[in-house]
């Protein structure tokens, strides 16, 4: 069972996070030792320090316009082990455990199942093109 | 030295990418091998176009309003190995083969090198947090 672990983050690190016109920075998801990138969601500042308060990704619904706490009612908890931000400050990176099933409602591990290309002419074999970027081991 | 691949994509996969009311779509874009995620930036359907059809990674500058191939200046030149969309059609990953000293202007490997908390205090400690996300052996 992971356990959801705190991050104290420097006021000036958080000094340091743009965000867009509608309060909201791009915050990519990437899972521990695999290094797969699991999605992407928006976050605004509340859910920045939320996340980094309770260890969990908390995200804002721009459809729903309200806060989120990923896996909260499917169970596919992410508990975040790792936060960075970019050069300019405009996007995140959160690197965390991945709990359940995986991170996309479509029951897929990672949100990017669908690839472009490579002769793959079903969507069969565009989901079961081998990933050739996670793991340094491949 | 590394070989630029296009990639052929089908119209369905295209036409499922959802571009913002600016016409723009984040790109993230990872490293092959060690999955290291190295920069986030923006592509438009030309540029998104143009990657495939290269090889190479182009995107949309926000700030210049004008396409910019990375790494036709600085030599620091990523070459599309597999190109990924999410459930939703509006954030693309591509796996890339990243040449010279890495994809941030500042000289890093990865625009994401510093972190939040865990005790760093100095910006060398937070540049120094190892990165326990890449890559499936560490």
């Amino acid at each position: 069972m992971p356990v959801a672990t705190p991050i104290s983050a420097r006021d000036e690190d958080l000094a340091n996070v743009t965000f867009n016109a509608d309060g909201l920075v791009p915050a990519i998801v990437q899972e521990v030792g695999t290094g797969q990138v699991l999605m992407m969601a928006w976050m605004n500042d509340e859910s920045l320090r939320k996340t980094l308060e309770t260890g969990r990704t908390w995200f804002w619904s721009r459809s729903r316009q309200e806060y989120w706490c990923k896996g909260e009612t499917s169970g596919d908890r992410q508990f975040v082990r790792q936060a960075f931000y970019d050069c300019d400050g405009d996007t995140l990176l959160f690197v965390v455990e991945q709990e359940g099933r995986g991170a996309c409602h479509t029951g897929e591990h990672s949100c990017f199942y669908r690839a472009f290309g490579h002769g793959a002419s079903t969507e069969a074999e565009r989901r079961s093109a081998a990933p050739i970027g996670y793991g340094a081991a491949e």
